[in-house]
């Protein structure tokens, strides 16, 4: 195994610790593996978190116009509820917090007991979930759709309207409107390697990809060959738009690498994609490509489509300042 | 060859057209595979520029503060003159432009034609060299030492400097005081495969490493066998700190990943190099972390010293707007 880490045992903790050294607006809280913003508004609170691994989500989506605190778990293994009721008291000014909660079952399960947790010290504490991966209909994480990168939308948009001063139930109701409207779709080209494991939790053939594949390695929906990218934004664009009609809709897109595929790679998907899209005649109003939801270091990618309206257009647009966007 | 592509000839065309896709304020040239702002503010222009395979490098630093004009060659190949000369030709608002150059024998053949060219044109054109890499005098690939993620700070300082409305001397100036100033150093875990080659282009061993690879595989100073992030952090910075004295001095500090690194370990790099500094009583006064100089998929990454006085940290502080850097 060749990773630049000290003990396995110890690399959230230490990733944390380095993700503070360089973004020092943001504070850490040992033992519970949470981040937070140091410099706190009077407003809505935001939180998310998960397995470790995915970076930059969520630690690297604090920050003014997103996420109050986010809350890590171990690699791939949800944080225990004590961590997220951490996160809540972090992020709460008095007027209540909402929690991100992307769709696994231990992510569900802990952040409902924190929840219920946080209601017994007096914040009001509402949740959405995010289902945005159309691959499979359950998973062996997940009852009902897994949550991948379409996460970020929600953090970008339920966090700009929490800037504007909302109410807890209008944070919740964007977050809502923009889970309703995104949709995910991945594949994976190789696998990755768990620090504390040493190989790679699956394995593919010399020219096999898998669409479809959840961002822990789980099942997709098939193996097949290698594919060129005209073929992928192909496949990974037709499943979405089986699922929602977006057809003469504005969108956002996010080209989403997990985390070994280079830059030149996912450019290049977004210019398939684009293509694609335009000939569904569905009208692109913003494009990010990186790496915004990982899976240590696999290589691969995501495609997720949000459609707009106005207001999700106007939320898009709000300024944001955290580690991994800034608009 | 797993890469999400077409063509393994239109990488680069297909690469700079998804970029502007997701960049609308730029403008791509195709066929001279040249990246632009659209929007010219009358002062010293910026180009960089070099082999394709290195993203963010160039392209992702045209934006405000930063360069007016990058230019692609194929991957890791020099771009030829006239292609320099476009970038030149766009980076020109008649107060004169500067080349930034990496230190490879190509680039400084081609660059300087380049120059020349915009002469008999009456463009004033100016150069400078980053040789920041301090792993090796000379290597297969230059004379001197190699340029690579330092030239990024270059990039924002000059940058900087240019939106001040600075002369040609004076960007000049700032441009050479930071070359003076910065050193890097790095270190690859695994190979990148060129995407017309097919293979990769330099084998490793199961468990080994090489330190002070260069960014398209040139030799280093030694393979050895994988380190712990603490070692890693210690052998990387002491080959810099014994070129050039800090000690006591400020520096901004990048931690750069070469494609295939995961963020994790970027930050727990980061945390170990942090220690080491203080160690040394350097203090840090801005850190970046990330993919900023990159060799394809290639897993590994480099540490670069910027040492810093009241004018740089000035400049490195001054607002940027490109796809790759925002401040």
């Amino acid at each position: 195994m060749k990773k630049i880490i000290n003990d396995p045992n110890d690399v959230v903790s230490e990733m944390l610790q380095g993700l503070v050294k360089a973004h020092p607006q943001l504070v850490y809280f040992d033992e519970v593996e949470v981040i937070a913003k140091k410099d706190k508004a009077e407003k809505v609170g935001l939180v998310s978190g998960g397995g470790s691994g995915h970076e930059p989500a969520h630690a690297g989506y604090v920050g003014k116009g997103m996420l109050d605190a986010a809350v890590a778990g171990n690699v791939f293994a949800s944080p225990s509820p004590d961590r997220v009721l951490k996160g809540i008291q972090e992020a709460n000014t008095g007027k209540g917090v909402l929690l991100i909660i992307k769709n696994y079952s231990g992510d569900i399960m802990n952040f409902d007991m924190a929840q219920e947790l946080a209601g017994m010290e007096g914040i009001k504490v509402e949740t959405v979930v995010v289902r945005d991966d159309v691959a499979v209909e359950d998973s062996t994480h997940s009852t009902g759709r897994r949550g991948i990168a379409g996460t970020v939308f929600v953090h970008k948009l339920a966090g700009a309207k929490a800037e504007t001063g909302a109410t807890l139930d209008e944070v919740k109701r964007v977050a809502e409107k923009t889970i309703a409207n995104v949709r995910s779709m991945g594949m994976a080209m190789s696998p990755c390697v768990l620090p504390g494991v040493g190989k790679p939790g699956f394995l593919l053939g010399e020219n096999e990809i898998e669409i479809g594949m959840g961002i822990h390695g789980e099942p997709g929906v098939e193996k097949t060959s290698i594919k060129t990218a005209a073929e992928l934004a192909e496949i990974l664009c037709d499943k979405i738009l089986a699922d929602y009609d977006v057809t003469g809709n504005e969108v956002a897109l996010m080209v989403n690498g997990l985390g070994a595929t280079p830059l030149m790679e996912l450019y290049i998907l977004n210019n398939e994609v684009e293509k694609k899209l335009s000939k569904h005649n569905i009208k692109i109003y913003k494009i990010f490509v990186g790496n915004y939801m990982t899976s240590l270091e696999m290589a691969g990618c995501s495609i997720t489509l949000l459609k707009l309206d106005e207001e999700l257009k106007e939320l898009l647009d709000a300024k944001c300042d955290t580690p991994a966007m800034k608009v």
